[in-house]
This record gives C-alpha cells, sequence and structure tokens, in this order.
C-alpha cells in the first residue's frame, strides 16, 4: 500500500518531528473549519509549505485524515491506556483514566489532535476499519473494566458496555462546552465527573451510625 | 429577513407537512454523509423534486441545515422539555427527562432531524445564535434542575454545571454507539443510564440494618 512514501529506512527524529508538526497544525484546521471545508491549501499555506511541498509528505487528504487519527490514537495510549493499564483495582483503574482521559481532552497541545477522533465515519475502507479497531480496544478494556468492578462487587450491577459508553460520552463531550479560559479547570472537571460517575448523585451514602466495617457486607 | 419565501398567511397542513417532510428526507441524508458532502443535488432526488422544485422550498443550504435544527429544537422540546418542566420534584424531573432524550435519541423517525443538531459550528451568524439560545435553554433547565436538587439534599453536591453536560455528554453520544438491532432497547439504555447517574456505581447504598428513616439524616 506504501506506494507514495519517499524515505523508508532511517527517518531522522528530524524528519518525524517535521511530520508531526505538519498533523498538528493539520489537525487544528480541521478542528476549527471542519474537515470537507479545510483544503489542501489552506493546510500548506499553514505549515509554510508550497502545496506540492505538502503532497511531499502527505499522500492524500483522507490520508492525512488517517495519520491524524493514527497520531491521536497513539498520543491517547501513550498518556491514557498505557498509563492505567497496569492499575490492578479495577476501580482505580477507571478512576484514573477517567482523569487521564480528561486532561487529555481538555488541555495539552494535542488537544485537537484527538478531538479529530470524534470525525464521524469520514474515513472508509480499511484506514476507517482500522481506525474503529483502535477505537474499540478502548471500548473493550473499559467495559471490562467495569465488568471486574462488578465481579468484585465493588460497584453497582450495571451493563458494563452501556457503563463504558456513558464514561465515552461524557468525557467525549468536554470539547463541545469547556473553554480554556472558562470556570473549570481540567483537574476539577475530572473530579466532579468521578465524583459523578463513581460516587453516584443520589445522597443515600452516609447512613448515621453504622461502622464503615458493616457497610461492605450489604 | 424573509426575503424569498413565498406564500405567508395560510399555510395548509398539507404545505406544512410537505415542508416537514423535505426536512425529515434531507435529515437523513445529512446524518449518513454529513453536511458538507450532501449536495443540494442529491436532496432534490431524494425528495423526488427538481433542483429548482427544492429552490421553491428551501432558500439555500445553510438556511435548509437552520430550518432541520429548528425543526430538531421543536421536535425535542415537544416530547422532551415540555413534557418534563411541570414536574415537581427535581431527581423525578431529571430522571423523567433523562428517559424521554434517550427515547428520542434512540428511536422514532425524527432521530436524524435531532442528530442534526450535533452539527457542530455549521451555522454562522444569526441562525448559529438562534440555535445556540435553544440549546442554552436546555442546559440551563438542566443546571437549575441539578442545582434545586442538591438544594434540597436530594443529591450530592457537585457542581450543577458539570452535572447538566455529563447528562448531557452520555445522551448526545448514543447515537454514535446504539443501532436499533443492537442488544439494547431504548428502555434499557435509559434504565441503566438513570442507574449510572443517580443511582452511582459505587455500591454503598445498603448498609445491612438500618431503618430506611434514618437513612435520610445522613
Amino acid at each position: 500500500m506504501n506506494l507514495v512514501k519517499t524515505e523508508e529506512p532511517a527517518v531522522s527524529e528530524a524528519a518525524v518531528s517535521r511530520h508531526r508538526g505538519i498533523l498538528e497544525t493539520a489537525a487544528q484546521l480541521i478542528c476549527s473549519d471542519g474537515y470537507e471545508r479545510t483544503s489542501m491549501n489552506a493546510i500548506a499555506e499553514a505549515c509554510q509549505l508550497t502545496k506540492a511541498g505538502l503532497y511531499h509528505h502527505i499522500r492524500s487528504k483522507e490520508h492525512l485524515l488517517s495519520e491524524i487519527m493514527h497520531y491521536g490514537m497513539d498520543i491517547f495510549e501513550e498518556q491514557v491506556l498505557s498509563q492505567v493499564s497496569g492499575i490492578t483495582d479495577p476501580v482505580e483503574r477507571l478512576e484514573t483514566t477517567l482523569d487521564k482521559h480528561v486532561q487529555l481532552v481538555t488541555g495539552g497541545r494535542n488537544k485537537e489532535v484527538t478531538v479529530i477522533l470524534h470525525e464521524h465515519d469520514t474515513l472508509t475502507g480499511d484506514a476507517r476499519a482500522q481506525i474503529n479497531a483502535r477505537k474499540k480496544n478502548y471500548v473493550r478494556f473499559l467495559e471490562a473494566s467495569f465488568a471486574e468492578a462488578i465481579a468484585q462487587g465493588r460497584i453497582r450491577q450495571v451493563e458494563p458496555k452501556v457503563a463504558a459508553f456513558t464514561f465515552l460520552g461524557m468525557v467525549n463531550w468536554i470539547y463541545k462546552w469547556h473553554r480554556a479560559d472558562g470556570e473549570f479547570s481540567p483537574q476539577r472537571i475530572a473530579q466532579e465527573m468521578r465524583r459523578i460517575l463513581f460516587g453516584g448523585l443520589v445522597d443515600e451514602v452516609s447512613p448515621p451510625s453504622v461502622e464503615s466495617g458493616e457497610r461492605k457486607q450489604g
């Protein structure tokens, strides 16, 4: 499939970093204007390249989108998934995942790269199947962690799959309403969502005079 | 602003229904292919109209999108907001809102019309401001209901705004993963999300031997 790529064996660090810079710049444009409305001309200009120069780095517009998405998944897996998959306790694992995922979508210079993952149904064929497989991997991780927490009696008996998509929905929606200069810091949002999802909203928690040891038996 | 509209005073029921049919057909196309990639030609064809015939009903593509969004908000307000705003108890009000909103985004022939509301930042100027004001009205309703439930000691002390967007995120994300022939019925999804959001996931609820009367004091 790699028909047009030029250099293959020893890609220099500078080239990798240059390539990433192009993906990040393109991601910012696509995030603000949408994929369809972002022209290759506009991307070239923002990267201070001629259009021919851009095509030296990027095969096609759809391939660019696919590359941004894989880069987004790389960042996501590096900053979220690989940080938490070793945590033994399933509730702690899920809470930490929530924290780290919220941090990723609210702040940092890679925000746009990960937001592009929401570009719905734009990729086609193999490129789409590959990205969907990587996304599904995260859904399965969440689902398995919820199932484990239920099996250990740590959380209520809910449908792990609905819980996983509830988690994803609340976190993935954040970019629609959160502003960097808004009233809530990323830390605060993560903390509140943790309390909402894991603490539960209904205040039935603290019965007046039961020893904490007894409460586990319920 | 109404420069092109033809009939004004007595619009027949048939005309209204014809107009809605066009909006619904266009919404289905936009949902499956995206706004930018859906041509007026394709919409005309799906409506069994010539392009000129379509322009008799619709001023422009952007105006069409704006009309679909207002129609979506009409349906949303009729099927969700107006059904629940009279409920006195804030927790019952929020739970019923969750039920009805989930029903709307999972089933029914108007699903596409309401999903179009997620088309991010596509409208511009006044049209965008008008739709945003209607959306904001719902956010405020949720926020106020959460605040009321907190003030009455019915739910935990969380940030009402974060709770409102958590609610919105989990519900608005459903169209991304739910399939009509999938394993979960709309009723089941609503029930599970109600348990997750209002029941809370951590199973600290049922202490073994405390009378239910006592638990309210905590």
